[in-house]
């Protein structure tokens, strides 16, 4: 195994470069109607309208980039539940790079008829009794191809902190630093990126991971100190969340730097996502609605005259779950 | 009546420099998936994510920001059935002006609690027995508040226009003068101030209103030269598409600039509305998409290599309806 280095705000800066123009730069929106619910100021960042629908195309794309012509040319593999596999497909279609895409077959049929429409091979396989990383090793292996892992990797991490910096940059556009900064967690690349690029620009800004209920494993691992896992029997409408444990090179960043974890209920990601379609007219993802549901459901206390931002991270969700939110 | 002079250019460029900072500079979104499916490039300005939910809040914005202190404290007045209401209530909020809007009472729930949250006072009445504008010009003279018309007042225009100079900004850098830019038309006002801020820019764009099935008056007026009227048996589910005739301001500007009116099925609508869910995860309104559904329908012949941008003007919609273009 190489060694991972942490990435700094320095490699994020580099990865904003690298991938300008290919990403969007997502709005920071912000609602009367959601100011006045909360009773404090919320700026939210609709990453949601990233293309392929979600954060990871930013560290998909910071990734390919610095792969040279011969690596392009044997391809790029990765295992994911969804949001990864369909910015890989996404951005390996923009730049070219035969993609090969290990999906479970339970995954939602918008992420992986999604990742098809971009042209990737999808491999589906049996979360009981396969194991992804094992069929992944293999065919990358077999083809030379690099794998693309979903978190663990400093320039994956690098990339995903991309959304943290064009945050504060908006925030500073209409002059605000953000007392509060919270995000979802799942392998934790997000947070971790997000962390290291808020912090260095505002060290009074406290960053939060937000989770689903069941899934709580940051919050418990950082509450101790050490990662620890999550229990088999828990099940969350959140599809995007439910990696079992922090990952091995963003949980020494999370650990640093984040003030805290916080626990969403289901209920209260539904509540959310009803909140975004009313007062911000965005489509938001159970697991991309996590840090809104924290917000809302009043699990951090923000000043009357302060500021908190939080990110959607994604928006890949099926008719018939969306239609039962609104209902 | 006060004589009404069309706005030109420089009232859009000052609109925007009136109302920066008070309203989004929304995304220009783009999808993959969107353009496979069209066969060319399409641009989407997603002005649903405005202030308030729709275009509706520029006009205002513009036109409130231009009364004097003593107007403002005699309150403005105005009769919409839903988007023009909410964007009213919106920047009175914002700006302190007290604001009394009149109503349908068949308008869409999401609107009428929408409006009233803002803190309006609303009036509803009965569209087949009452005269809103009798009514609206009674509260006025009593009270000596400003009416805010929905669309033929050339502040308004202006204000609406900005749209248009935003798109063809953000087009530019990415390097792109578009061949064709699209948007809904009710009243007229928003392709109006879109025409003459895009063809004031590129004289080779064609600029196009979209309108749906039976209320098509646009598209036969601008055939016949002269302003026709709506048969009073249509229906549509755009509710925020039904003026039956166009402005008496709006129409001559757009007789002048567009190139043509499309007219969309409500079929053609829900599938807009669902592409924009699936590809851009952004929430429209039924008359907010019919720029789009006249683009994916292939009313519009955009060539293999060429741009069309459309705006999608709004955002408004109650659950149930959504969840039923969902199913």
């Amino acid at each position: 195994m190489s060694v991972m280095v942490e990435p700094t705000v320095s490699d994020v800066d580099a990865a904003a470069d690298r991938i300008r123009g290919l990403v969007v730069r997502t709005p920071l929106l912000e609602s009367d109607r959601l100011n006045d619910r909360v009773g404090a100021r919320i700026l939210v960042k609709a990453e949601c309208l990233q293309r392929a629908g979600s954060f990871k195309f930013r560290g998909a794309c910071n990734r390919l980039l610095t792969m040279s012509q011969q690596e392009r040319a044997n391809g790029a593999v990765a295992w994911s539940s969804g949001n990864h596999a369909l910015a890989l497909a996404a951005v390996s279609a923009t730049l070219g790079v035969p993609a090969t895409i290990i999906m479970p077959n339970d995954a939602p049929r918008a992420k992986i008829d999604g990742a098809r429409a971009y042209g990737a091979t999808i491999r589906l396989y049996d979360r009981r009794n396969d194991d992804r990383e094992a069929i992944g090793n293999r065919l990358a292996a077999e083809s030379g191809a690099t794998i693309v892992p979903p978190y663990d990797d400093p320039l994956i991490i690098a990339g995903q902190g991309t959304v943290g910096r064009e945050l504060m940059e908006q925030a500073a556009e209409i002059g605000v630093v953000p007392d509060a900064v919270l995000a979802s967690a799942s392998g934790g690349g997000l947070i971790a990126g997000v962390a290291t690029a808020v912090t260095a620009r505002s060290a009074s800004t406290r960053v939060y991971c937000a989770e689903p209920s069941g899934f709580d494993d940051h919050a418990r691992s950082l509450a101790a100190g050490a990662p620890v896992r999550n229990r088999p029997e828990g099940t969350s409408i959140c599809d995007a969340l439910q990696v079992p444990t922090p990952g091995r090179v963003t949980f020494p960043i999370n650990r640093s730097l984040l003030a805290g974890g916080l626990v969403v209920t289901d209920e209260q990601v539904r509540d959310a996502m009803r909140a975004a379609f009313d007062t911000l007219r965005v489509v938001v993802e159970p697991g991309g609605a996590a840090a809104l549901a924290a917000v809302l459901a009043g699990q951090l206390d923000v000043p009357a005259d302060g500021t908190a931002a939080v990110v959607l991270s994604g928006g890949n969700v099926d008719h018939a779950l969306f239609a039962s939110v609104l209902d």
